[in-house]
This record gives C-alpha cells, sequence and structure tokens, in this order.
C-alpha cells in the first residue's frame, strides 16, 4: 500500500483503530509529535512542504530519524488531508497504545463525555495538557481523539499528554478502585470561584447541546458551576474545561 | 435585489461594511438575534428549515415580526451558506452602529488584537458576554465580528454584548479618557492566580501566533501570564481569555 492509499484510507476512524495509525497534519502539530518522541511512520509532502524555513527545518528533523518521504501533487495531497490548510506536511503516526492502568492521579483527570465537536475536544487535550491534568478520558460518543481536526485543534498534545478512549463501565470501576470523587461540570452547582477540592478529582464534561449523559450525570459525587449572565446562552465546552482547570491547579 | 443575491454578496466583508448588513446563520445563533431585540431584514430558508419543533417555533417567531421570508433549493441555499450546517436558516440582519462613547467601564473591556480566527473570536466574544465584560473591541487585524463563522461560534452574542470595530489610535484615546489601565496577556507577567486588579481594566490579547502587536504592547501597563506545563506549546487563545476573564470576575 503507497502511503498516499493509507493516508486517505485513515481519514475513516474503522481505519485508524484498525491500522492503529493515525493522520498528523501541519507543521506544529508534526513538530510536536516528534518533541513527544514518537516517531512517523511516513510523511506525505505536497507542493507547500518548502515554504518556509521552519517547514524545511521539520524536514531535516524528519530524514534525521530516517522517516520515508514521499512528495505528491497538489490534487494528491489535498485527496489524502482533512483540514483545509495542512501546510504541506501529513504524517503517518502510530496511535499510542494507552491503559486505564496507566494513568496517574498526580493531577485532575478529565473526562469527556460525549463531546461531539472536534475542535471542543482538540482544545480540551491542548488545555488539559497545559494546565496539569494527568490525563483526559474520551468516553464513549465522544469524537476520535485521533482524528486529524482533533490532532489539529489539539497542537498534537495528544502525544505527550496521556488521552485515550475508554468505556464507562471501565471508567466507572478504575474512578472506585483509586478512590477519586467524580466532579460533573453542570448548570447548577459549586460556583468555580468556591471549588476548592482538597485532593486529586476527575472532572466529567458533557456533550455541547445536551450536557452530561444520565449515566455519568448519576455517578458524580459532586457538581460544579460557571456561573454566567444573561447576556450569553452558554460558555464553548473547551473555554468551561479551560476554567475549571485552571481552578483547580490554583487550588490543589 | 433578492434576497438570495444580497446574502451571496454578504459572504464579503466589502459587501457587508458597505450594507451595513450581515448573515447569521443557524437556528441558535438567530434566536440571539431576536433575543436581543434585533429585527432581521429576511430570512432565507432551505431544504432543512422544518427539520425540528425549536427550527418552526423560530419561524413562527420571525412571521409574528414581518420578517420576510424566502424559499430556496438545496443548492442556492449552500451556495449563499458560509459554515457548513446552517440547520436551513440564513437571516440577513442589521450590523448594530456602535462607537467607543458608548462602551461603559462598569465591567472588562476585552482588546482583541489582531486574532484572527473567526472561531476563536466568536468564542471570545460568547465568553466576554457569559462573564460579565463591558465590551469586546476588535483592532486592526483581528477577524470581521459580522462574519458568519465568527456569529456561529459566539452563538450570536455579538448581538447582546457589546462588540466592535474600532483603530488603536481611537481605543488608546478612549483608554486614557477613561483612565483604564491596560492589561496584555503575555507569555510572562503576574501569574493569573495572583491578579487582583482591584478596579475595572482593558485586556489584550494577541495573535494565535505571534502575541501582542509591538503598539499595544508598548501601551500596556502591566502584564498578566497562565503559567503553563511542558506538555503543550501554548494555550488556545480563546480558552486563555476565557481563564482570565473568569479571574476578573472572581476578583473584582
Amino acid at each position: 500500500v503507497s502511503l498516499l492509499t493509507l493516508t486517505r484510507d485513515l481519514r475513516r476512524r474503522k481505519a485508524r483503530d484498525r491500522h492503529t495509525r493515525c493522520v498528523v497534519e501541519g507543521v506544529r502539530a508534526v513538530e510536536e509529535v516528534l518533541a513527544a518522541g514518537v516517531t512517523p511512520v511516513g510523511v506525505l509532502l505536497g507542493p507547500d512542504a518548502d515554504a518556509t524555513p521552519r517547514a524545511q527545518a521539520l524536514r531535516d528533523a524528519l530524514a534525521a530519524r530516517g522517516v520515508p518521504q514521499e512528495r505528491v501533487d497538489a490534487r494528491d495531497f489535498a485527496s489524502a488531508a482533512d483540514t483545509d490548510s495542512p501546510q504541506g506536511v501529513l504524517a503517518v503516526v502510530p496511535v499510542p497504545e494507552r491503559a486505564l492502568a496507566d494513568v496517574p492521579t498526580d493531577g485532575p483527570v478529565l473526562l469527556l463525555d460525549a463531546v461531539q465537536d472536534p475542535g471542543n475536544v482538540g482544545t480540551l487535550v491542548r488545555s488539559a495538557a497545559a494546565l496539569g491534568a494527568a490525563a483526559t478520558i474520551a468516553l464513549p460518543g465522544t469524537v476520535d481523539l485521533w482524528n486529524a481536526k482533533t490532532i489539529r485543534s489539539a497542537v498534537g498534545a495528544q502525544f505527550r499528554h496521556l488521552a485515550l478512549h475508554a468505556a464507562w463501565d471501565d471508567v466507572a470501576a478504575w474512578l472506585a478502585q483509586r478512590d477519586l470523587p467524580l466532579w460533573g461540570a453542570d448548570l447548577t452547582g459549586v460556583p468555580v470561584a468556591e471549588w476548592r477540592p482538597s485532593g486529586p478529582v476527575a472532572l466529567a464534561l458533557g456533550n455541547e447541546g445536551n450536557g452530561l449523559t444520565p449515566m455519568v450525570a448519576a455517578a458524580c459525587t459532586g457538581r460544579v458551576t460557571i456561573p454566567i449572565t444573561g447576556a450569553a446562552e452558554s460558555l464553548n465546552v473547551a473555554v468551561a474545561g479551560g476554567i475549571l482547570l485552571q481552578q483547580l491547579r490554583a487550588v490543589c
């Protein structure tokens, strides 16, 4: 299979699951992959691949690690890319193998409960990494952590930050085993400015339109809310997640 | 000019400036326009316009206000829409006329200094509205507040929240006249958890890649930072803005 065919195929989640490979688009995100110590299995280069010194430096770094590079024309490149302006670089990268047993509890654990927008999920992973969360667990109904758009929004942070998919039953058992309290972000609850958990917690964020799923909501031991004015209907879930993680960082 | 032609034309910023009209896409955002007391000059309906009870209720509310409705086929509708899934409703809406003189200082004033992504700018406007900012001022180089994507990301919050474009010289004079300290979000500065301004402030957020412009950076009377771990390169600007606005809300 050519790298071009594989890259196109990896636009589908089933193909990513089968190959345990994903596609990382753009110079900054591929830089993050290398910074995480992960080596791409191959890189597809479009006509823009040499457009900037930074892109050229990236190609040199990839060559130094012996990563095969395949040059394609603009049309083939666009056919393989999932985002609008992938800056001439598409890397095929192994999806890191991770399990709940690997998750430390030396920081908050973020649970994404059916968060659907790849931009939101990517931004949440980026914030979780930046603000010291121990891990991000994507529950069923949440968009693929290894989707090209999610990776782009996270600027590749899911390669350094422990982000993984898990089923709710397994997560519930893991929370009980680690004795970790589960806080849910909700429309009512402790106001964020007064929220001062005394130790590590898991924090669940729900779907953009519908909030937490009934199963996760029922398992929450506490609820926290970000009070808002009447001038907006709600906060974006990625902004809400950032505010709640910053509060945990400030008080824990 | 038919509503379809006008809607297509308003995809360009120059046309929006000339007509002082913009296009609001999707059920939730058009609901926000009505909630702000603004009446669309017309509504374009696609084949999905009756897909949900909520969309039907919106159509009834528009009809009750005497808003002309024009039904078009899927192809024409797609040709006028700027976002991918506009849920069958495109409203042509007057851009609110606002000036710096209208801006109160009973809350923080957010300055967007060449923030380029419409999703980021829209999310910032939404957060500013939700977290009690008095206004959001878009400085030159910032994407149009009245772009369909910006409005979509803000879920129409720019109609209730005082968001406007202004030139830097005018804003600098206005800040001086109101005696408002200007804080800049930067990589170094007071850590956000220790940031406790004693009164109203202006808060400047810079470009996604390059930060504050030299002119705005030079005018800042203070700098505030959100400390991050080494696991991510940076925070998303809309998340950073949300965290800083929440801190102001908690301490002011």
